[in-house]
């Protein structure tokens, strides 16, 4: 996500509790600080702070943050917290001034080209003053290129269209981001169940035993399909209504594994 | 279908119980058969038959045609049958030296401009014999565009690529279009589940009742998201790992329908 | 309940914010107060006090109820509270010296004749001080009865086989019976999905019809049974491993009402 | 089953491709045959021939056995056949005379002692004639035990009281017990289902990781319940909605492996 900021033209300090990531994004012209306080003391305000880590460590990280920033600063949980969380930090912090906004984030390590969807929950001025960075990180296609474009108030056209969307106060980013989590798993489920049956459909070549707890197949002659699954998944990529980017992936996982007996890859970190 | 076939050159004798679509078709180059008798005798030997109706009467079409054919000619079955039936018709059949394929289709009512996606089970010789129609009928996009194209011998590159495939014998094509339907089912559960919920995100503005029955909301203030659900449809649209084409056909609806209430149009009839 | 405690010679004081239930009990020997003051001034200290009211005013009564009390007085939650509650109300009692005893419980109006189960939740000095007005209601049949009595300590037999027990600290009760409850609308699934598969299975007697959507019977002839679901659930009463209490509720339901569409009666408020 | 049959004074030939089942039974009083011709030929017509193999060889086995029977004997299956399967058989039986009638039959090893629910199909004159074999099995409870007993004519009482159905014509018998199969995986599925969440109920001890996949317990104090599960299935059989004779094989699993990680034993062959 960094790089693609950098490659827009943002300035980005960045810290990790681990060198290498700085390392290595120092050299797309990142600045790089030690600790927390560094990289806070480098940003003019009103700054606005990212913050992509662990669930289990966003509050310690928030706790940590706080005390170092001025009123009218912001920070981002563009990772995946819980959305009560959400309500409870942006009150807690909105006490001592601090914006809070919460960043549901899809688009995995092929983000960086592809660029990010967001779902973002927050209060709309603050949302509104970091528009420049939602709308780097997101896909943002050239107006017209999305036939689906739609305008929310029939004033400006929505953001919704260009890969980014202000869904609603705190905690609403992180809300629809979960639902959206949650369909991803059921559409991985729908493949891979059909991809199973498929597998299996020369089931009735195999001699079967005859013990008292198996159900002999009535007919094994209809089992004897040899289904070639990586041509099956890539047909299905051209005109049929199950064509998704979730087939493309594992279409694209066939060709490094022809006989991949599960869903592999990087896809359950979106 | 027959419109596709015709744009591309082919020539095409057409037949149906009621006149209406024949008149249709007719006004773009079709030749219209009063019976299946004579839409038989003006098609030149050796035959090709696409039936596309309703599963319930395949049989009786299958019998009232066959006597009509000569060997060597091949009657193609387009629509849903059940995968046994194509095995034992394929075999009766033979008997007579007609060839029997079956196509899983998919592609729906966008078919004509998109393409049809299509499951093909038959004999190695008749589907390829068969091979312009499928090509015509399939998406074919241009050589390179697919990124995903694939051989499945390393001589010939697999018409997967092109939208079209030859999944084994007869049956073959029904069958994994069956488990093709599975997964649409699949996916479209897994989207309207989703879609429900963000729906009903704003329950914690219910007044509720106190009864013995109901477990009432122990935090409502954690559930008062009023979602502009065609916005987040379309804001998934564009990076998200949850993007498809059925996600593309949601987000169609819901401008037509800012309300919708549940998944409408022609999905189910793919 | 009250009834069952009058029986065994409790003495119970007894208010409801609707006077029809006090009058009822008031024929069986209860005292009744005209309101929570009353009530708690006719109780000796140490009080026991036993609230039986919807979810959703559980608290407000204990707020109503906790100024009134004294220092090791108990109240007792027999209804179906989240167990989060309980975990906070017996910490916020406990600064008042107030006993809390969370207490799920299963038996419906079934009952009076036949015990409640009872998980209970809370310290086991105050629940053991509770023991006989979990005993009295409990079916705490004749030792010996229960060929699957066990003790959980090598010493004193468990009291689970009279059906009543300590399942932890505050809590524990209401969550036990929680998943209890997601058991029992398991089961009621799983007879109701049977049921219903034979209620259907004459559906080979209907005329189908032949559309696009409809998928015929390929074999209408192996679904004409015509079934006594009545007599069905009888016999399963009898040596069938699916025998259970659910089932001879839904059989006395059948009697009343042999057309039965969908389980009726009050088996949902257990 | 023959011993509860050579119990009730039943004289019973048995034969079986294994001789140890034959020498235990023969010290009940069975008589022993060498051959199913022996077997039949020691019979006197017309005789009932009860069939109890795993369903893969049931084909074999009647084929085997039709040709030595006479016209009016009969096969029994009171395996776990395809119904399909018994519709098919009784139809060709019938050609040679001989009746077919099918039994699902529940209560696994306990049925000895407790008796063997029955589900019947088969013609109505042939089922009545066996009907002292079917009463011999089935629990056969003496008259007014059951409060739940029905007649299904208001003139004789059914036999479900008793344990026993004639479900109706052949295949029935193996329809019925197929649904009653389904409903004891589904309250199987429930109370395992149930139990594991208890079993994990004190996850909120354990030291959570921090890492990018694992969303943290946000109130682990809330998951601190070491919940003693052989006592609580063993409350839950007094009094409790949620009793039933599966539970009653559950709490007796946990008496021998308290520490059950699944479910053991024998219920699957029911």
């Amino acid at each position: 996500m960094v790089k693609r900021l950098l490659r827009a033209g943002h300035e980005c300090v960045v810290y990790d509790t681990h060198p290498g990531p700085g390392a290595e994004l120092a050299k797309s012209g990142a600045e790089v600080a030690g600790s927390l306080a560094e990289m806070v003391s480098k940003l003019a305000a009103p700054r606005a702070i990212w913050i992509m880590v662990p669930a289990a460590v966003v509050q310690q990280t928030i706790e940590a943050l706080a005390p170092l920033l001025s009123s009218n600063d912001a920070i981002i949980d563009g990772g995946n917290s819980h959305y009560h969380d959400d309500i409870r930090r942006a009150k807690t912090l909105a006490e001592r001034g601090i914006h809070y906004v919460d960043v549901g984030t899809s688009g995995g390590v092929w983000g960086l080209e592809r660029g990010y969807c967001q779902m973002i929950g927050g209060d709309p001025e603050i949302v509104s003053r970091l528009d420049g960075i939602f709308a780097t990180l997101a896909p943002n296609e050239a107006p017209g290129e999305s036939k689906g474009a739609r305008a929310d108030d029939g004033n400006a056209p929505s953001t919704s269209a260009r890969g980014y969307l202000h869904c609603g106060p705190a905690g609403a980013g992180h809300f629809v981001k979960m639902v959206h989590n949650g369909i991803e798993y059921g559409l991985m489920a729908a493949y891979a169940e059909g991809l199973n049956i498929l597998k299996n459909a020369n089931v009735g070549h195999s001699k079967e035993s005859a013990d008292a707890e198996t159900a002999p197949l009535r007919h094994p002659e209809n089992y004897r399909f040899d289904l070639d699954l990586p041509n099956i998944v890539e047909v299905w990529r051209h005109g049929s209504v199950i064509g998704s980017w979730l087939l493309d992936l594992t279409a694209a996982a066939f060709t490094k594994s022809p006989n991949l007996a599960a869903f592999e890859g990087r896809v359950s970190d979106s």
